[in-house]
């Protein structure tokens, strides 16, 4: 798009598409999208769904971190994590791994649901929006 | 819409009220809020929940390219989309669908959970954010 | 953080962690975050979860009121409400009592589903998202 020097250039070029930056584009989806200060992760899952629910929030967390350090943004800037459960029954157990994971005086607001995930192995599914 | 030429005219209104763009206002939802360049959209239902979940998902695509077209938005520039499935069986029928709508280098962060919706025919709900 | 009178510090400002503004920020999760012109939520839930469906979706609306009040906020601007039931069976109730709350022309988009919360005495959770 040809610009001016103008400082509504600018602006403009915010609602512009290019102003969408996409990590890990695949034909199905992206892991993150970074817009106008804020990045929208893609659901994270635990890459090895075998382990126990400590050991897939422990993966799930690295994999966040990664994004986010990625986009130059951090733990320290959740806005908010959805979080969904297969099973209730692990609840303490996440928060256990959670708890010990967030930096102090960082803890974002949450909201935690029970629901089944798009693989039978998947126990626990966090979906972040942080600042930039 | 008359404006001044001084730049904090336009950046003070962004704090306004005003500054929500609401679309198909009912009593109880309405369709579409824009703010500060971004599209929240309400969850996205088949109106003809008859059709299987081909149908029901080429119907709940073209529901949010037609929202998106009003705001001035695209398919595009999608932040993130979750997606309710009623059935995980559904998932592959889905995702043909979803993949085949989808331009090229555009796909978003995405999260699917299985949970039942509000009427017991609709077999997926799409929530999506999108950038203006 | 020492900033000189240049334009550019506020906008750098905008990007730094102190842009975003956390309340009753506890170890696990804080109630809402602000950043950009945008609150979020964490999803409430009854703090008396005795009550039925219509006393806690009282009792959560209450709780969003306070929290947008709290950052200078209110339910006219809201962007989004994800909905979630224990039970469809009290989809008519909740609305009723949402119905009454929302001010004329502010519904928002909303998204609704079916799961079951944290705890089990909980019927509604709703998660805010809402301009500044």
């Amino acid at each position: 798009m040809a610009t001016t020097a103008m400082p509504m250039a600018n602006i403009a070029k915010d609602t512009d598409m290019s102003s969408i930056q996409r990590f890990d584009v695949g034909p199905r989806l992206s892991e993150m999208a970074v817009h106008n200060g804020v990045c929208y992760l893609a659901g994270q899952v635990a890459a090895d769904g075998s382990q126990d629910i400590t050991g897939q929030t422990q993966q799930v967390l690295a994999a966040i971190d990664a994004l986010l350090a990625r986009a130059g943004s951090s733990k320290h800037k959740l806005l908010r994590v959805e979080i969904i459960l297969k099973d209730l029954a692990d609840f303490p157990a996440m928060n256990a791994v959670w708890e010990a994971w967030l930096p102090a005086g960082c803890a974002p607001p949450r909201a935690t649901i029970q629901a089944n995930l798009a693989k039978p192995e998947w126990r626990v599914e966090m979906v972040v929006t942080a600042a930039l």
